[in-house]
C-alpha cells in the first residue's frame, strides 16, 4: 500500500480539500504512475456534488492523467520506468465480452471501472488523478508521445478523445463540413483535431464572443446561434455536428443543418429528454446519435495523431489549492480552455 | 391529351368516387404507360382526405404502379412498348442538385416532383396510379423483371423501396441482427427483404396474432412489444432496427434494444415530436435516423432483388369500386398486406 497526497470532496455540499488516500501494492501487471499533471472535466464536478447521485464519499475526482511511470509489476511489458504515460477515464473493463474484444472498452457490457467513483480490483473504491500517485493495469496506461508537452497532453485523456472518436467513427476529414456546437473544453479540442483532420470546420457557439479564439484554432467559420439568421443560412450544410454543449438545446434547429446523411452527435447528455421532430430525420437521412470517449486502441491512436500534429490542449495550469475556483469558473465558462492541476502543488 | 379513366377524391370529406382525368401528350422523353395496377399506401389516404394539408382537389392517389409501356416519345431510350414497368413515389427531380446528382431523387434540394399532389412538367397537378394510364419520363419509369406478377410488383415501389433503402445503407446481411417493427404493408416487405438479404430478423408487433405470418415471411424470431418482458430480454440485442409503425412510441424503449453502433431508422413520421434520451444514444453509441423512400436507382436494384429473391408483396387484389372500403380496412390494419386496385375495373 502506498499512501499518498490528493485533493478531493468528503461531501457533496463541501469544497474539496487535501487528502490522503492508499493506493494497492502493484500487482504483476500494474503500473505505478508518479501523476504531474490532471486536467479537470466537468465530470469532476457533478461528481464531487454528487450530481449523478452515485457519489461515495470521500471522493478524489479526476480522469485527464498526464505523468511518468515510477515502478512497474514483474509481468508489465508495454510500459518501462521513466515512461510518459496518461491515463483517461476507464482503468478496466471485463476485456471478454464483445465489446471489449472490439476495442470499445468504454461500452464494456458488464460496465467499465472508471478512474474514480467505480469498484477497483482491490475491491475498494476507485480514486482519481487529483493525487501525486496511481496504480492502473498496464493495458489501460496510454502513452503520451514526445512532442506534447505533459501539462497540455492531460486534458486529451478526456475531452480529446471524447471529440476525437466522433469525428474518426462518422469520417471527418477533406471535403467533410464540420460543425462543433460550443466553444469550451470539449468544443476547443473538437475544432483542433477536425481541422487536423483536414475538414472544414464552423463553430457554433451563442454569441461571437470567442470568435478570434476559434479562428485561430483552426475553425473556417465562426456563427453565433443566438442570431436566428444562422440557422437560416447554414439550412441544409454540415456532414457532422459534434455538440459538445450538454445543455437542452432545440435538436430539430441543428438537424436542420445537416446535408443528406448528415449525422448529429452528441457528447454529452442533458438531463431531460430533447423532442425530435422525426420528420427532420426522414428529410435527407439525418441520424442523431450519441458517443462517449473512446476505447484504448482509439485513445492511443488520438494521442499519436495529436503528436504528429502538435496538438494539446489550451489550458491554464493551477495548484491544487485553486481547484474549488476553479470549478466556479468552469461553471462560469470562464477558462480559456482547460483547467490543469499541477500535481506538485500537493506535496 | 388523353382523357382516361380515374377514381379519385373531390374533397377531404368525401368518398373517393369515379372521375376522368387528362394526362399530357407525350414528349420525347416521355413514356405512356397503361397502369394495370396500383397498390394503396397509408399516405394515399393522408391525402385524400387532406390530412396533411396540402391537397388540391381532385386529387387521383396512388403511387405503387404497375403495368405496360403502351407508347414512347421519338428521343425515349430506355423503354419499349410492351414493357413491363413500375411508377413510384416520384416521376420528376431538378436532376441537378447535389442529391440528384447522387442518385438521391426522393432528396432533391429543389423537391422532387411526387407521382400526384405535386406540380408536373405541364404546369398541371400530377395525378396518381388509380387511373387507367399514366405519362412518366423514362428516367423515372422502373422495369419490373420477369418473375414478379405485375400485381406483387406495384407495391414493390413504395412499401418495397421505404424499407429496401434503409435495410441496405445501414448494412443489413449475414451476422446482423434486425429487427422490423409492425408487420403491415410496410413490415411484411422489410420482413422478406432482410431475410433475402441474410440478416437474422425478428418482428416486434404489439401482439402475437400475426406471429404465424411474420414467420413465414422469413422472420426469425417475434415478439410482443405489449409484453414488458420483451424489451427486457431483447436489450442491446439489435445492429438494426426498422420502425414502419407511424405512431407514437417510445422510442427510447426501443433504443435500448440497440446494440453497439445500433440504429433505429424510422421510415415514417408521427405527427408530434418523440422525446430522445440522449443517454439513450450515448451508451453504445447508438443512432436515431429517417429514412424516405429511396431514389431511381436503388428502386430499380431493388425490383431486380426482389426478381432474384421471388418476392412480391402479399397482396389483396380488389376492383375500384372497393377502395373506399379498404381505406377503412386498411385503417383498421385489416389487410395482409397491401391492396392493390385492378385498373381494368375502372374502365
Amino acid at each position: 500500500m502506498h499512501t499518498i497526497h490528493a485533493y478531493g470532496a468528503t461531501a457533496a455540499t463541501k469544497p474539496l480539500s487535501p487528502m490522503t488516500l492508499e493506493r494497492r501494492d502493484l500487482g504483476p501487471r500494474d503500473v505505478l504512475i508518479e501523476i504531474k499533471f490532471c486536467g479537470i472535466c466537468h465530470s469532476d464536478i457533478h461528481t464531487a456534488r454528487n450530481e449523478w447521485g452515485s457519489a461515495v464519499y470521500p471522493i478524489v475526482p479526476g480522469h485527464e492523467i498526464a505523468g511518468i511511470v515510477a515502478k512497474v509489476g514483474s509481468g508489465v511489458t508495454r510500459h518501462a520506468v521513466g515512461d510518459r504515460v496518461g491515463v483517461g477515464c476507464l482503468v478496466d473493463s471485463c476485456r471478454e465480452c464483445a465489446n471489449c474484444r472490439k476495442g470499445e472498452e468504454q461500452h464494456c457490457l458488464k460496465g467499465f471501472t472508471g478512474t474514480y467513483g467505480s469498484v477497483g480490483q482491490d475491491g475498494k473504491p476507485t480514486q482519481g488523478g487529483y493525487s501525486t500517485h496511481i496504480v492502473v493495469t498496464e493495458d489501460f496506461v496510454l502513452k503520451i508521445p514526445e512532442g506534447i508537452p505533459l501539462d497540455a497532453a492531460a486534458p486529451l485523456l478526456c475531452a480529446g478523445i471524447t471529440t476525437y472518436a466522433p469525428l474518426r467513427h462518422w469520417g471527418a476529414g477533406p471535403g467533410k463540413k464540420v460543425a462543433i456546437v460550443g466553444l469550451g473544453g470539449l468544443g476547443h479540442m473538437g475544432v483542433k483535431l477536425a481541422h487536423a483532420m483536414g475538414a472544414e470546420v464552423t463553430v457554433l457557439s451563442q454569441s461571437l464572443s470567442k470568435k478570434e479564439d476559434g479562428l485561430r484554432l483552426g475553425a473556417d467559420h465562426y456563427h453565433a446561434t443566438k442570431d436566428p439568421e444562422t440557422f437560416k443560412k447554414l439550412a441544409g450544410t454540415f456532414d457532422l455536428i459534434v455538440n459538445t454543449v450538454s445543455a437542452k438545446i432545440d435538436v430539430n434547429a441543428y438537424l436542420s443543418l445537416l446535408a443528406l446523411d448528415g449525422v448529429l452527435v452528441n457528447v454529452g447528455a442533458p438531463a431531460e429528454p430533447l423532442a425530435v421532430n422525426v420528420f427532420s430525420l426522414i428529410m435527407t437521412r439525418r441520424s442523431f446519435a450519441g458517443s462517449l470517449i473512446g476505447g484504448i486502441r482509439q485513445t492511443q491512436e488520438m494521442l499519436d495523431f495529436c503528436a504528429q500534429h502538435r496538438i494539446g490542449s489550451d489550458i491554464e495550469v493551477i495548484p491544487a489549492s485553486k481547484i474549488n475556483e476553479a470549478y466556479e469558473r468552469v461553471l462560469a465558462s470562464d477558462v480559456r480552455y482547460r483547467f490543469v492541476v499541477d500535481t506538485a502543488t500537493l506535496k
